[in-house]
C-alpha cells in the first residue's frame, strides 16, 4: 500500500493508499483530539486548510460519547462528517500521561478516568475493540510509554512486554476486521517501537516487530523531554531496521525544524498538538519564523499574519484585527491561527514533498531547519 | 432612502438602500459586538448564514482596541472584513448596563470602564465622534436608557435631556460627515424614542424626535424587564407617529414570537444577542419550538438538528455529534449551533418577507408566534 515515488538521501517522497484515500508523503496529521479540532475548526475547515490525515484519540473518545455510541453513528468518519483518512492512537500515550492510579500488568492496565475517576481497564484487546468501533483507517497498536529517564532493565522488559502485547494486537485486529458487523473491515495497524533513550533495546524491539509484517511502524516514546540530537540519534538508529515498503511514522512530533531533521532521516508520517496549541495562545507561524500577535507593535499592522500564505485567515483578516480578537477574548482568535498554523504545517509538508520530487530537498532542509529551532521573532 | 415594497395590515416589506447595499426589511440584525461575533463566528461566516446587516458595540469598540485605531485600520468594515451594512448603537445602552459609577449631566455621561476602571466622559459629540470613527453605515443617536420602574416625572426630564441630545447628535454628525478625512461621508443617523412604559411621554417624545428629519427612528427602552403586553402596548401607541417613509427599529427585541409581534405591528428593523447566546448554552432554534441539545436522548440522535434547516451546521453535522462537542467542552459546539441560531433568525425574516409579499403574514404570524413565546420542547 506504500509506495516509494523518489528518495533524495534518506528522504522519502512517497504515497500511501488507503480505502480512505490515497496520502501523500511526507504527511503531517492535524490533530482532533475528541473529534473536533480545538479552536472552534471543523472536519469542512480540515478540507480548506489541506489536511490529509486526521489524528483522533482513542483514551478521550472511550470515556466521551464512548466508542459504542460512535460505532452505533456509523464510525468516527461520519460522526465528525470527515471522509478522508483518520488515525488513531491507542490510549497508550493517554493512559500514561493524564490518567491516574495507573497499574500495569502482562494482561494491560487499570487506571482512573480523568474525567470522573472511574476504574478502566485496557489491554490490547480492549484498545483494537476501541478502534475498531470507531472504525478509523489506521489503528495503533496498545503499547507502554515508558517515562524518559528510566532504567536500561525497566525499559528492556517494557519493550519485551510490548512485542507480546503487539502480538496480540494484530491477532485481535485480524479477528474483528473479519466480524460481520465491523464498522471498516480494512482497518489498518502500525506498530510501535519503544526502547526509550536506548538504542540497543531500540533496535532489537524494531527487529521483533517489523517481523510481524504490520502495516506500518511508528516511532514512540520521543519528544518526552529528550534532547533534539537524542531523538535524531534514535531515529538514526533503527532506521536502517525500518522496512523500505512501509510508512514510518514518529509519533508527537514536533517543531517544524523536528519535521525538516526527521524527514531528512527518512520518516512519512507526523503528527502533534503544538501548532494547534501555539495557535491559541498567539504564537504563530510564519515562513520567516514565529510571530508573537500579542506584541503592541501589531496593533495597527493592517497586513495578514504572512503576506506569503494563502490559507483562509491570511486571505482576509489582518494582524491587528487578529490582535484585538485576542484582547478582547473572541474566540475567534483562536480558530483563525489554529486554521493558520494548521494550514502552514500542511503546506510546509506540501514543500518538503515538492522539494524532495525535485532533488533539492537537503538545501531546503538546511536552510529552513535552524530558523523553526531557534523560533527566530519576525 | 426606505421604500415601502408591500404592506398588509400594519406590517411592511420594504427596501433600504445605503452605500454599503440594499436591505431587505423586516430584517434581523447579527450582534458582532467586539467586531466578531461571539462564538468563533467571522464576517466570512455571516455571508454563509444570510446576516444582512451586522451590528457592533461603540462602547466595546471604543474601549477596545478604541475607535480611532479603527479608523486608522480604515473603518470598521475594513477591519472585520464585511462590505454590506453595519449597524453601531451608540454606547448609552452598555453605559447604563455594563458600566460603573455613572454620573449623569446635561453634557453627557462620565463613567468607569468595565475593564479597567478608567474615567471616561461621553456625550452626544463623543458618541458620534465616535461612530464617525468607526464609519459603521447607520449611527445610532445617544440616548438615557431610564431604567424600568423609573417614576414618571423622572422618565418624563430624561426624554425632554435625550431630544436636546438627539439635536447636538444631529449637528455633531452632519459636521463630521463634511469632514475631509471621515471614514464614511453618508453616515447615517437613527434617532431613538424613549419614555419608558409612559404612553403619553413615548409619543409626546415621538412627535419630538419625528420633528428632526432624521433617516430613521428606534424604540429604545423596552425589552428592559416590561411584559410582552407592555411591550406591544407601547409600540401600539408610537407607531402611528413614525413616518411611514423611514425605517422603524425596535432595539434589543427578541424572541421570534417578540420579532412576529413586533412586525404586525409595523416594524422594520431588529436586533438581539439572544439567539448567539441561547446557541452557546445549546438551546437550538427549529421550526417545531426550542430544542435542548444536552438532553440524554439526542445522545445517538444521527439527525441535523432541524430536518428542515439547509444551514451550514444541519447541512454537515448530526445532534449527537454537537452534543458530544458540548459535553467535550470543545468550542466547535459553540460555533455550529451560533451558526444555526442566527441563520434560523436571518430565515425567520426571510419567511416573513415572503409572507408580506403573499398577503399571508397574518395567518404566518398568527400561527408561529405562540409557538416561540412559549418555548415549546421538540
Amino acid at each position: 500500500m506504500y509506495q516509494l515515488l523518489k528518495q533524495e538521501g534518506e528522504a522519502r517522497r512517497g504515497e500511501f493508499k488507503t480505502v480512505h484515500g490515497t496520502v501523500q508523503t511526507p504527511v503531517f496529521m492535524n490533530v482532533g483530539t475528541a473529534a473536533a479540532i480545538k479552536g472552534a475548526v471543523s472536519a469542512l475547515d480540515l478540507k480548506d486548510i489541506g489536511c490529509q490525515v486526521e489524528l483522533s484519540n482513542t483514551y478521550h473518545l472511550h470515556l466521551r460519547p464512548g466508542d459504542t455510541i460512535i460505532k452505533q453513528m456509523g464510525g468516527l468518519h461520519k460522526f465528525m462528517n470527515w471522509d478522508r483518512p483518520i488515525l488513531t492512537d491507542s490510549g497508550g500515550f493517554q493512559i500514561f500521561s493524564l490518567a491516574k492510579l495507573r497499574k500495569i500488568q502482562e494482561e494491560g492496565v487499570t487506571f482512573a478516568s480523568h474525567i470522573d475517576g472511574r476504574r478502566i481497564f485496557m489491554g490490547p484487546e480492549q484498545s483494537m475493540q476501541i478502534q475498531s468501533n470507531l472504525g478509523s483507517t489506521i489503528a495503533m497498536a496498545f503499547d507502554e510509554c515508558v517515562e524518559n529517564p528510566s532504567t536500561h532493565s525497566y525499559v528492556e522488559r517494557s519493550a519485551a512486554m510490548t512485542v507480546r502485547w503487539l502480538e496480540r494486537c494484530k491477532k485481535e485486529m485480524a479477528r474483528l476486521n473479519s466480524l460481520p458487523d465491523t464498522v471498516n473491515p480494512n482497518q489498518l495497524l502500525f506498530g510501535i517501537n519503544q526502547g526509550g533513550i536506548y538504542e540497543d533495546i531500540r533496535v532489537e524491539h524494531m527487529k521483533q516487530i517489523t517481523d510481524m509484517n504490520l502495516d506500518g511502524y511508528a516511532i514512540g516514546g520521543l519528544a518526552v523531554g529528550e534532547t533534539h540530537e537524542e531523538m535524531y540519534r534514535i531515529i538514526e538508529a533503527v532506521m536502517p531496521y525500518m522496512p523500505k515498503e512501509k510508512p514510518r511514522y514518529l509519533m508527537g512530533v514536533g517543531t517544524p525544524g523536528n519535521i525538516l531533521n526527521a524527514v531528512a532521516r527518512g520518516v512519512d508520517f507526523f503528527d502533534c498538538v503544538m501548532p494547534a496549541r501555539n495557535a491559541r495562545h498567539a504564537s504563530i507561524y510564519t515562513k520567516n519564523g514565529i510571530m508573537h500577535l500579542m506584541n503592541k507593535k501589531y496593533e495597527t499592522d493592517d497586513r495578514p499574519i504572512d503576506e506569503q500564505c494563502n490559507c483562509p485567515t491570511c486571505r482576509n483578516f489582518s494582524r491587528a484585527y487578529i490582535r484585538h480578537l485576542f484582547k478582547a477574548k473572541e474566540m475567534l482568535a483562536m480558530r483563525l491561527c489554529v486554521m493558520h498554523n494548521l494550514y502552514f504545517y500542511n503546506e510546509l509538508m506540501a514543500d518538503i514533498r515538492h522539494h524532495i520530487e525535485e532533488g533539492t530537498f537537503t538545501k531546503f532542509y538546511l536552510e529552513k531547519a535552524p530558523l523553526y529551532d531557534n523560533h527566530i521573532q519576525e
